[in-house]
Parts: C-alpha cells; structure tokens; sequence
C-alpha cells in the first residue's frame, strides 16, 4: 500500500477538518486518535476522500503508514497533552521524524519541546493555525517554526492545503523552534485591538449617535467596501444586521456584554513587557475584555457614580460618520505598528530573523485578521522591513491623512463618556512616537531627585546629578 | 558582651544607612560585609552610633553575636546574589533564625526562597523598604512578608526604624511569604503612574501653554497646598524650580527625555496580566518610558509625522489650570484603583488575605508615593476593604467632581497632539467600568460568528449561538 505523506493525531473538529483538508489537496494522510471509534466515525464519513485516508487504531501502524522522514501533525488540548502525546509517540519514531504542534502553544513551551527533542535525533515544529474551524477545512494561514530542514519536508502539503491571496499561498516558514507559534500569538493579540477597537466605534454609534444594529450594521457594510475592507469589518456588518430567531430583535442586542479570552491577548501583552516594548493597543483591548466580564461591577458603580452626559451631538452627522471610519483605520494602523514591533523585537531577543513582508503575506488571506490593509504592510515592509510601521511612506501618509479624525473622534468619546481606550491608546502612541521632545526628562529629574538614578545631559557633558544634591536631601 | 538585636549583611548605600538607622533608634545590630575593608570603614564612620553596632569580619562570628532566633537582614544585588548569601550563611544558623532580603525582589523569588527554607527550621521574610537611600537613613515605608512568628520577633525593631504619619508607624506585617514584596512592586507600579501623569500634566503646560519650567513649578507648588499634595508634587515643584549650575538655565531643560526603569512597573503589568486585573494606567506610565527610551526614533519620526497643530489655546488659563490639578487628581485616582485591584486579586490568588486599609496606612509616609491622598484612601478602605476604590463613597465623590475636568483636559491633549496616554486610560478605565451595558457583546457575537464560542443572553435562554450557524459559515 502506497504510504502517506503525513500523519495527524486528534480528530475532534479542527484536526478533523485539517486532515480533509489534506486529503482534499491530493495528500495522503494517514490519521489516529486515541478512541478509535472516533478514527471510525470519521473514515466514514469522508466520502470521496476516504481514498486519501489511511486510518490507523494504533500508534505502530499510524507511524508505520508514513513515508519517512515522517511529519506528525498533532492536533489536542494545548498543555500537558501534547507532551504525553509526543512521550507515547517517540518509541515508534525514527531520526528525523517530524511532530508538528498545530495546537495554540505558548510558543515558551515550543521552545522547550523544541529543545527537548534536540538530542533525540527526532525534531519539532511549532505550527500556528489561524482561520477556525473553516478555515482549517477550506484554508487557513500558517505559520511555521521550526528547522529549515524539516519545513522542506512539509512545505509541498503544507502549500497545498493553505489559505490564498490571489493565488499567494498563506504559509511560510518564519524562524526556527518557537517563531511560529510566536508570530500566532501576536496575530492575536492584534486580532484582540482590531476588536476591541470596533466594539468602540459601535459604542459611539449607539450609545453616542443613538443609532440601532440594523443601522449601525449598514455604516460597516459601506465601511466593509473602502479602506477597511477586512474579514472583521464584513462579519460586524453580519452580526449587527442577524436577528434573534426567539424574540425577532437584533441578535446584538439579546447578547451579554461579558467577553471572554483564551490567553494569547495576554501571552502578547507579557511577551511585549519582557521585552520591552509599548503594545498599549493590545493591552487596552484585553483590559476591555477584563472589565467587560466585571458585569456585576459595572452594574453596581454606574449607579453609584452615573453616566456622564453626552457631548454635543456632531452636527454633520455625514462627515462624523467618515471621521469615524478613518479614525477606525488610524487606530488600526497603530495597533498594527505595535504588533509588528513586538514581533521585531522578539526577533532580535530569539534570533529568529523574523520575515515582516512575509508574515503580513501570509495574513492576508484565510486569518481572521486577513484584509486589503495586510498587502499594504506587506508592499511597506517588503520596501523597508526595519522600521516602525507607521513610518514607512505609505502608513505615514495614511496616518497624516487620518489621525486627525482620530483626534476628533477620541475627544468626542472622551466628552461623552463612551469608553475608548483602544482608540485613545492608538493615538497617544502616535503623539508619543512623532514627538523629538517628550516629557522624560522630568521623570529623569525626579528620579534622579529621589534615588540618585542620574540622568543624560542634552549637551552631552558628563554630569549626571542635579543640583538637589545625589538623592540624599530627600525630606 | 550583650548580643546584638539584628543583623545586617550588605554596607552598600542603603544597607549602611538602614544600619544606621537601626542603631540610632537604640537597636544593638551586628554588621558584616563580603570585603571587611567596607565594614571597617563603615564603623569608623558611625561616630556616636558605633556603640551599637557590632562590626564582623567573619559570618561565624556575626551570627554568634545576635540573639537567637537570629533575624539577619541580606541588603544586597537582586538575583543570584541572595541565594549565594543564603548558601553561605544557612551552615552558621539554628532553627528559627530569620533570613530576611529587603532588597527590590521579584515577589516570586521571594516565594521560592520561603519554600525552600521550609523544611529546614529556618525561616524567610521578603521585606519591601521603600522611601530611597533618605528613606532607608532616616524613615522608610516598610512592607513585610513571612509568618506571623517571624513578624513578632522583627516588630518592635521595624516599628522603630520605620516612617511616621502622625505618630504611627508605616510597617505592617502584610501577609506570608511574598506578600510583602508583592505589594512594594505594586507600589512601585502606582509610583510609576504618579509619575507619567505628572510628566503628562507638564507636557501640556510645557508644550501646549508655552510656560516655562519656573512658572510650571510654581503652578505645582500651588498644587501642593491643595488636595495634590504629596512628595511626588513637592520634588516635582523643586526639580521645576532647579537651575543648572553650568548654563544656568532651568535644570529639566537640559535633561536628555529619555526614562530608565528597572523592572518593577514590568513587573506590576505581567503579575496584574496574570490575574486578569485592569491596570491600563501603569501600562501606559511603562509604555511611556519604553517610547521615551526610543529616542532616535522619535526624532526620526518627528521629521517624517512632523506634530499636528495645537488646539485653539483655552480661553481662561485659571480655569484651565483649576482643571489640570482636578483632572491629575482624578487621573489618580484612576490609577490607585487599578493599583489595590492588583492587590486585592493577588491577596485571593495567593491566599495572603491582604490587608487594603493597612496597605494604605503604611504608604503614607516614608515611600515615594507618600501622601495626604493615602490617608484619604486608608479612611476609605477601613469602612469598605472589598470594593473597587473608585466606588467608595469618599471617591466616588471626588470622581465626580473632577472627571469632567479630566474629559476636558484630555479632549484639549487629544486634539493638540501632545501625548496624554496614562490620564486618557484612566479616563477610559472610569467610562468602562461605570458602565453596566458595555460593547462586548458584539465581540461575543465576532467570536461565535468565526469560532463558535458562544455566548451568554440578556434574557437567560440557552441558545448560545447566533443564527450564523456554530462559526462554520465563515467565508
């Protein structure tokens, strides 16, 4: 029997579309998953490609069905799973067989099994799968880290299987050990701000313009056709225009406001703390969903401490509304600059030589944050890879254009009471980012003042204390 | 000869003075140093105190000089350095004896550290000491961490050394093993905030009124007669007012605006991440010192954004600077929140039982954000320790007073380009939590429409997915 060019293990719903997938591409696939009932039920139901498909009920036949060097995608509960799984796995692997975690791992405990594996003879692959449950049947974006010997072996099914962007397949090789889960977790933490940032703009459209969901619902739709066009403006237009089948009112409206948060908005935040870089973009979008699961608490302090009352309404609603809509995009570009530098810094902290156009290649197509706006970052990236975003030529020119609608937007919001942290974030980013002259030397004055921490001096001579004395005359 | 009351390892700056301390508020402290020159030195230069102070060469004889059980404070380099110190010095001890660091540790070295002197007899205090070199000479603010019994065989010598608020000593026992350097990060985080608005305020005075660095002083010094007042505000207005002794020009404009830090407002961000704790001000204050850091890129920037054009100037100054010192202090308010919710998850999460009211109490005086806003925030959390600062009653009413004062000022920063980040998060933090009907619901209809996570509804029913069908009509 012809053998398979992969193996995958764990056929709950994403490793069952994933293995249709490949099988669909013309890959043969050989698949396992510990109750075989499950392997069962989906070589049934596989219909025509049941030919591509090899199911296998134990760990010796499924690793004796692929063609050496074999790549193992496997495809369970993050965590301490996947490290029994590989344990179990390993008797039956021989030198340069491949496991592939497909699974959202912090990419910390990539590098550890990575490592792991290091003198084994084995090797890894930290792979990061975005798109959903639809995207890994019909094409998800990929993100692969790992040796480059390794992705040569699967870059042909891997290529077959992916999202496309005009026929520019949305996978790539990224870095070694952990640069592909690491590139996965920051797509979502951006995923986060692009999110938040639009449950801001539909908070100003309803609780400040008064708008309802059919309506608001029309403004992302006309939104969806011009610079924003992504995949979240497109479905924000879907949800706001569904109605509830029970009671026939806008689905929105019957949905409790209490978000909830799988970790990888928070593994972003920390990972750009340890290394020292502003995400507050992302940070403001996790603090929004904490406080949003705060329900009872909100509840509780708008009756002690009320609503502000709204600013004046903006008289041309036509032109707020065009405000609003580039201050979406100007916030977004923000949110992106900060992402795309965490993942720069990283870069350097792991010596990875993370690929920027690359990276905002493969998201164009088949990632939930997949938009128009990602082949611009990658025509900014791919002329200039080593700066900040926002300026390169293009992004510079879109922030000039927009950031003043930004302004206005936020100082709106910030009269009304309509929380917009996200979008506030964003801009002071840009004011702090575009300003030669900050405020710092204050800080440094004080710091000094306080703890003898010393400072630089504008005219470069060497003293470094102020004339309050070195930290001592503290009273 | 009668034996010393404590012990202390370290004559660096802070250890010296704290000794010092320690002997003119008539404990009897035995001293020891790796290099004996230092010890030396430093008893030939206690003058009067010298009899008080034991000065060892060796550690056998500095542990044979305190009475048992021994608590030995370790004074020295973060890190490494304590668990080598502890090494060396755990052959000498005998059940009881109390290694105490008072050192800015991580919090969860400290708990490490406690661990593992657990089975041995001996015991660990984590101990934060705040207030700089002058604090540690003359009153600092101590924060202490370890059992109860190792806490009464320390207090009455803390007590003593310690900062006064109107007689009452700023010590407190808070909690077992890391509770005590938990809290000092978390101070050190709210320090970090204090510290950016400040730096905020004075941009927009700075760069929006073009006043000069002595008019801005002189505005603080008003503001520290008023309900501002604290160190912070004092040495801010001395630091203003501070001439440089070389050009003679006003010292904070030959301070090069680029801010060091050294980990404890990272910290205070990853741990409040941990917890799924809003703490957007602190990010925003760290965020501003790691953009202050980017120097060369901001000029860089500057040239290609260049700075948008300010806002029209507000028409009555007094009344604009009334709202400035209101909105710093509603901004404050904003953050010291964020800070003792920080603590209040930790105090669950770690099972410190922490006690908010004393917390505050001991911040009074003596540490760097000492203050009459502290005595306020003490009052308030001994009628109500479980509640979120901001709806207490005495805060609730200055949030009220002051927030549309804070609205105005950050619409004016908005709208001039001059970076406002830590004043407009706190805003937002107010706008999202006073707010019983937030924005997350279309997020949760996002994440049921691409991932099929579902969500909760207003009325109850347990329909969890909207009719987009379980996230598999993603196209």
């Amino acid at each position: 029997m012809e053998q398979a060019e992969i193996g995958l293990i764990g056929l709950g719903v994403m490793g069952s579309n994933l293995s249709l997938n490949i099988a669909e591409k013309g890959n043969r696939i050989a698949v396992f998953n510990r109750s075989p009932e499950a392997t069962r039920k989906f070589f049934a139901e596989a219909g025509d490609l049941q030919g591509q498909i090899v199911p296998c009920e134990t760990l010796e036949q499924f690793v004796a069905s692929i063609r050496p060097p074999r790549p193992i995608i496997i495809m369970i509960k993050a965590g301490d799973p996947v490290d029994q799984q590989m344990e179990a796995l390993k008797p039956y692997l021989s030198a340069g067989d491949i496991m592939i975690d497909a699974g959202n791992a912090n990419f910390r405990d990539t590098m550890r099994r990575f490592d792991t594996l290091k003198d084994s003879g084995l090797t890894f692959i930290g792979m990061g799968v975005s798109g959903g449950e639809e995207g890994a049947r019909h094409g998800p974006s990929i993100m692969v880290g790992g040796t480059q010997e390794s992705w040569k072996r699967v870059e042909k099914v891997l290529t077959s299987i992916s999202a496309k962007f005009n026929d520019d397949p949305c996978v790539a090789w990224l870095g070694e050990n952990g640069a592909g889960h690491f590139v996965k977790t920051i797509h979502n933490g951006i995923e986060y701000a692009d999110m938040q940032m639009i449950a801001e703009i539909y908070g100003i459209l309803r609780d400040g313009l008064g708008m309802s969901a059919q309506e608001i619902g029309e403004v992302f739709g006309r939104w969806n056709k011009g610079r924003l066009n992504s995949y979240l403006i497109e479905i924000t237009e879907k949800v706001l225009k569904a109605s509830d089948p029970v009671t026939g009112k806008p689905m929105v409206d019957m949905i409790v406001d209490r978000a909830g948060q799988k970790g990888t908005g928070k593994w972003s935040v920390i990972e750009a703390q340890n290394m020292g870089v502003a995400a507050t973009a992302i940070e403001a979008a996790v603090a929004g969903r904490i406080l949003s699961s705060q329900k009872g608490e909100r509840e509780a302090a708008e009756k002690i401490l009320g609503l502000p009352a709204l600013a004046e309404a903006p008289k041309d609603r036509e032109a707020f509304l065009a405000d609003l809509e580039n201050a979406l995009l100007a916030a977004k570009i923000g949110a992106y600059a900060q992402g795309f530098a965490v993942m720069s810094a990283a870069s350097t902290e792991f010596g990875w030589n993370l690929p920027m156009p690359t990276i905002a290649r493969i998201w164009r197509a088949g990632c939930i944050i997949r938009s128009q706006f990602l082949d611009e970052i990658t025509s900014a990236f791919t002329r200039d890879p080593d700066v900040n975003l926002i300026v390169t030529p293009a992004f510079a020119q879109m922030v000039k254009e927009t950031d003043g609608a930004l302004r206005r937007v936020v100082s709106y919001a910030v009269l009304s009471g309509l929380p917009a942290p996200a979008l506030s974030s964003a801009l002071a980013y840009f004011d702090a980012y575009r300003r030669g002259r900050g405020t710092a030397n204050l800080i440094q004055a004080q710091r000094d003042f306080f703890g003898a921490h010393g400072f630089e001096r504008v005219d470069g001579l060497d003293r470094p204390h102020g004339p309050w004395g070195s930290g001592l005359n503290q009273d």
